[in-house]
């Protein structure tokens, strides 16, 4: 589908001049010094857009909002469909001073939300002075030429995770437009409608789209958090992703607790005695050889983890945690290795529903994250193996009353396979320019990140292209994704039209 | 609060001829072959009015339905009520032959129901041929005259637990008074409306009733199962009981897994750890002391349990287990000992549901069940020191950041303090009247229990008198008791009719 709408194209770019990153932020700066209640008006009523996968009416109307934005900065748009999926937006806009192509991704769908857990409703964008955590008050939305504080709030779900990308991209479109600034790069757009289930369709959309990503010279990925220190940062990866459930069974039907207590076998006590033999009590995953496919930690990894600023003291404060894993070893280290995480936990009911029942079943939700090098399948196998190890019968299916009979411990295990790791090197000369125009925007405290802990789906691209791969985030690392009151920091979006404009021109 | 109803007494007591517990139980079987429908009938009735704790309001229904039941039958009844309590429903009936005074306990209300889980909505009784398990057809309830099969089912809440007995009782009291038996034994009657809470207002009612029972000569608890063989049972003791739930903490707020992944602790994996370390693969407890209290399995104890019907084999069959805790130890045997059951596990989501998330916490419902010598208090104590001793802090409170700060490990600990065992010895000649009695209703396969798994709050009656205690169940022991499809074998309905017939005309 194409969109036909009225371009508000400033200056054409036959007539706009060359220009350094440093003058494309000295642009991003004037423009939004005079257009934050635009920027920020434009970007509530994307928030407004509901954005869950339950809700495909409501992706298909974000997909629709964001083609019509960016048709409005003279990108020529379209929204791609395959049955089933939530819309793939792409779209191009060229330069006649281009020197390269590069591709900007960003997601335009939303973790699930459980509204009952939001302060605010986490479709009713509301600002507030501050963090709320941090004792913010709401505050009315900025009147046109009305100077936005930077430690301003704005709470709804995707503010952080990841809509704020894509209206940071459309300002400093505007930005350089207005200052007759001729972008340095064609630009090739992706914005993804199911990043949150793991992009599913994404390699399918990939394929539909032909030959319209075969020449990028670069990706750029915008998504994830900022540095914890507050810093910018430039990511050159991302973890791998997969989910195992793990039910184990006890009785065939709730046995009273009193009569049969202490003779049946409990499902709980299985589960718990099964999970305690993963992970040791300093974080040590035990599955054997789940360490071993692992990318080495290298110089320059160790370098750049050396140069970042330290947070992770910091970081146990603010989230009320006297200890992390492996005897408080660095966040950035731990995040090159796979981990082994337990999302969630469920047998029958406790507290004042809890009945005096021997459950029936009990399930474990892992999920798993994986370094470059680790094969996702493989290492779903070493998990499954070690529940063998310890005595299981696997199945996929709830056991009928011959397995039941057959096997004393009987797990049910359901696989999400995910996606691997992808890294780039940190030394790649491809990236000098970026890292260049990023610190325009940025400045010296710029952090360059050997990878990011979370998940993308790059293989994919990896797949479709041989240019590198780079993350460019801008929203701040306290924005709560994924979870109640996610928010974007307005100084990070604001930093997000610099860090674009400046990229949009890098040498 | 008094009902006036007019008393339908067929024949006067003073009329009544002395008749032996034999006489008894065969005017029984006469009238009930005559009366099926209406025993059924007046037993659907029964069951059709909701006894769930969470509605008060169907609570005290119940209670002016069986006073009027047993008003109709001779009884001066009497609803006494304690503010915020379900009421309690007391009545005595006096007999000119009576050579003691009894007791008999029932108690009306019946545990929470999921509706979503019952086949056949759980306040519409349903009759079926057999067990809805064992391919039972719905059928038709009986009419006037009618037989009735013994093996047809009737399905609701509180069907086995613990609404028959007080049917059963009820329609003795018809068939003896037709039939012009006298009873041997002035008759008292106490139907509890919290019990499945743990009546923990039955102290203050039994204080509130004043002397009522304090000449009471033997206390005849009708509730619990019959012996899973099938055969009928006089049980002499119970379980203690009491709960811990138990809370464990990871970061203040759901982390990001993929970002904080094998960096912040995860409270799932605490929870697993702190559980494996309470109960072995075998399900032994490893709760230091936790065996130390229980009285001593005595040789009249291990004559009796030899003399059970064997029915480990069959019951591990009919709940899908290959095997139970402690290399297949008797049932029988294991109920002289206390438990440690895992009711109930919970930490975020599970399944679709799951976020990828690092849970801000863990919570494990634990279910305590105590042998004779146990005292509650004392156990629970050892659970907490058990958790202290894996270098957890033990609060009441949700922690603090301070409480965070200064410990790593923290464990919430709520407590419902619960009640002891109560054991009646099994040798006492008190009880040689009613085992003759039951054995003119059951036969000679009448089994001689000495202490049912589950709880009943018999130590409160021990407090009031020192009279012997007795439990007389009639339930069938596959009546889902506590679970979904709750449902009485009209079999064990009607052999309730016959042993309490017996047991008012025991010598």
């Amino acid at each position: 589908m194409r969109i036909f709408l009225a371009a508000l194209v400033f200056f054409s770019g036959a007539a706009a001049a060359q220009s350094s990153p440093a003058d494309a932020v000295a642009a991003a700066k004037v423009w939004r010094a005079g257009h934050a209640h635009q920027i920020v008006a434009e970007f509530a009523d994307l928030l407004r857009v509901p954005n869950v996968a339950a809700d495909p009416a409501g992706l298909r109307a974000n997909a629709e909002r964001i083609a019509s934005l960016m048709d409005l900065r003279g990108f020529d748009m379209r929204i791609v469909e395959i049955d089933g999926a939530p819309p793939l937006v792409i779209g191009e806009r060229k330069s006649d001073k281009a020197t390269r192509t590069i591709a900007i991704y960003a997601h335009y769908d939303g973790q699930p939300v459980t509204a009952a857990d939001w302060t605010s409703p986490p479709f009713e964008p509301a600002l507030y002075s501050r963090a709320k955590t941090d004792g913010g008050k709401p505050i009315p939305f900025p009147r046109a030429g009305e100077p936005v504080d930077g430690e301003a709030r704005l709470y709804a779900r995707s503010a952080g995770d990841d809509k704020a990308p894509i209206i940071a991209l459309a300002a400093a479109i505007d930005a350089l437009d207005v200052a007759g600034i001729a972008p340095t790069s064609n630009i090739r757009l992706i914005f993804d409608g199911e990043e949150e289930a793991g992009s599913p369709h994404l390699p399918a959309y990939l394929k539909k789209t032909g030959a319209f990503f075969s020449d990028v010279d670069l990706w750029l990925f915008s998504d994830g958090p900022t540095h914890q220190s507050g810093a910018a940062q430039i990511v050159f990866g991302v973890r791998g992703v997969a989910g195992m459930d793990i039910t184990v069974y006890g009785p065939n039907r709730g046995l009273h607790s009193g009569h049969y207590g202490n003779w049946a076998p409990g499902p709980g006590w299985r589960l718990a005695r099964l999970l305690a033999t993963m992970k040791d009590d300093d974080g040590r995953v035990l599955v054997k050889d789940f360490y071993k496919s692992a990318a080495p930690i290298t110089k320059a990894d160790r370098a750049a983890i050396a140069a970042m600023p330290p947070i992770d003291a910091q970081l146990r404060e603010t989230f009320g945690l006297a200890h992390t894993e492996m005897n408080n070893a660095p966040l950035a280290e731990r995040l090159l290795l796979p981990a082994l995480n337990l999302q969630g936990l469920e047998s029958a009911e406790v507290g004042p529903g809890a009945a005096n029942v021997i459950p029936t079943s009990a399930t474990a939700s892992l999920g798993l994250r994986f370094a470059l090098g680790d094969d996702p399948k493989n290492m779903l196998d070493l998990v499954e193996a070690h529940i063998a190890r310890q005595g299981y019968f696997i199945t996929r299916e709830e056991p009928d009353a011959a397995t039941r009979a057959a096997h004393a411990l009987i797990a049910k295990v359901t696989r999400d396979e995910g996606y691997p790791a992808v890294r780039s090197r940190l030394d790649d000369p491809a990236f000098t320019p970026l890292i260049e125009a990023a610190r325009a925007a940025a400045g010296e405290t710029l952090v360059l990140t050997p990878t990011l802990g979370g998940s993308l789906p790059l293989y994919m691209f990896r797949e479709t292209s041989a240019a590198p791969i780079v993350i460019l985030p801008i929203a701040n690392y306290d924005n709560n994704q994924h979870a109640a009151d996610e928010n974007i920091r307005l100084g990070n979006l604001f930093y997000g039209v610099d860090v674009m404009a400046a990229a949009l021109t890098m040498k």
